[in-house]
Formats: C-alpha cells, structure tokens, sequence
C-alpha cells in the first residue's frame, strides 16, 4: 500500500474510502468467473445481478471522493485479494456442479461480511465528521451488501445446500 | 492450499473446518501484537479477552474433528492472510495512538465479519448432514464472534471514534 498520512479521522477516512473503491474494483473484476461457474441459474442471476450493483458502488464511492473535493489514489486491500484467491482455489478445485455451487455460496457470503464491515466504520466515520450526505450513501451500500448477503443465504438454505445433501444421499 | 477432494457436502465441510482452524489459528498469532499496539484500557482488554476466546475456539474446532474420527490436515486460507497482512500495515503506518486505536477497531472488524460469514456456512452444513453436536458448538462460536463484534462496536462507536475526532479539532 501507498504510505500516506493517517493521523486525522479525516485521512482514515480517505484511506478507508479508497480501499473500499480498490475492494469494489477487484469484486467486479472475480464476479463475472463466479457468474460463470455457478450452475444454479437463481445463483447465476444473484452473482449477475450483484455485479451491476458492485458497479454502481464504486460509482458511489467515485462520486463520495467527488463531493468532498478529493481525488482517490491506488490502495491496494490485501483482504480482498485474500479472499478472491479462495474463491479462485475453490473454481478449480471442485468438479460437482452442486458442491461447486455450495462452496461459490460460501465464498461469496465472505466477500459479502467483508464489505458489511468496511462500510459500517466508513458510515460512522462519515457521520462523526458530519458528512451526512456521504454517510446516507454510505449506508445505502450498507444495505445492499447485506441485502446481498441475505439473499445468498436464503439461496443456499432452500435451494443449493440441500442439492448437493442430496448428492451424497445418491 | 493442500488439494483434496471437495465434491461431497462432507468432504466441503471438512475443508471449511480446516480452514477456519487456520483462521483462528493466524488470528492468535496476529492478536497479541494488537493487545500491545492499542493505547486506550479498554480496547487493550477487548483484544485480550478475545485472544483467549480465540483460542478456545481452535481448541473446539479441534474436537469437533475427533468427534466427527477426522484429523485436521493444513490448509491455508489467504483470506485470513490478506485481512491480517492490512492490519500489520496499520500498526505499521499510523503514529497517532487515538487514530491507530480507531484504525485497529475497523482492522478487527473486517476479521469479526469474516469469521461470522465462515461459521455461519460452517453451522448450515452440520445441521443439514445431522451432526447436531457439531452444529451446537459452530453456532456457540458463531454467537461469540457476533458478541465480539458488537462489543468492538459499541467501543468503536462509545469511546474511540470520538477521541480521534476529538483530535482533529484541538
């Protein structure tokens, strides 16, 4: 990552904004592979849909950096890039279409928690500054990554998780 | 990461499992440095309790393989590494004790949500193949890393992100 001042909510606040655009980045760039490989055509449209979505927040996010008269510069997350790796070994290490599609879930929900977390100290520092406008956005993505979450896990309780049990049983 | 197989739910679980032992694993190697690092008594005692709940919890993980007659084989997750690899930068590149406080608070909430998203797929698999006992004690972890998060929450929002705020307007 790029050494820069950090001393100031402020400053934290730049840095953490600018590594939730570099994480929204690398998950538009790992979502299309996950749309691919997954099976299930309700999982294939939730990874699809998600990413219009993941596209439209690092829109936000540019436009945050807009608003507050700051340019972003390159911070690379080394979370994120931890996490898509994962999801890499999982998309070449499974076979099974439903397995595949279980352990897609399962990497998926740990990208989703990542970002609820991210963006839950990004809105609370934004408030604290008084950044009202920036905090609602803010809490907008906040909503709709656990909207997303949720989503994959009603999907995984109801539908995936309960094919590939079914597999086993064969 | 170790290649195994990976195409029954039972086989996905137990690398889920050997997964999350490393996470808990690097996590108690990361959290002694955090402990010495953060300046208010408070946050210093948040992180200590937590290491010690840590470590019981690779402890239980532990014997949910005994119990299920697996042995835990090595198995890296880069998630864990890369979310950890940033909270070294942290502790590496901010000098203010009050913004270094609010920074490794976010830092620990990035791992609290991880951990939530893999204990929660972790959970769902035991109960749907019938391992109850095993299910109980993931849910057991599960309920600590949410109270765990929402204490560094409560922290976050009560304490820290205030005194850092504070300091900007001296």
């Amino acid at each position: 990552m790029k050494k820069s001042q950090n001393e100031t909510l402020h400053e934290l606040f730049l840095t953490k904004l600018q590594s939730l655009l570099d994480i929204e980045n690398q998950i538009t760039q790992a979502l299309p592979k996950l749309v691919k490989k997954a099976s299930s055509p309700m999982l294939k449209e939730a990874f699809s849909e998600h990413l219009e979505e993941t596209r439209a927040q690092a829109n936000k996010l540019t436009q945050i950096f807009e608003s507050l008269g700051e340019r972003p510069t390159k911070l690379k997350s080394e979370g994120i890039r931890g996490i898509t790796a994962d999801a890499e070994w999982v998309m070449q290490n499974i076979s099974s279409p439903e397995s595949l599609d279980a352990a897609l879930i399962a990497a998926a929900q740990y990208v989703e928690h990542y970002e609820i977390a991210g963006y839950g100290t990004a809105k609370e520092w934004a408030k604290l500054m008084g950044h009202n406008k920036e905090a609602e956005i803010l809490n907008e993505i906040l909503q709709e990554e656990k909207a997303a979450n949720k989503k994959l896990n009603q999907l995984a309780i109801k539908e995936i998780n309960k094919k590939v049990k079914s597999g086993i049983e064969l």
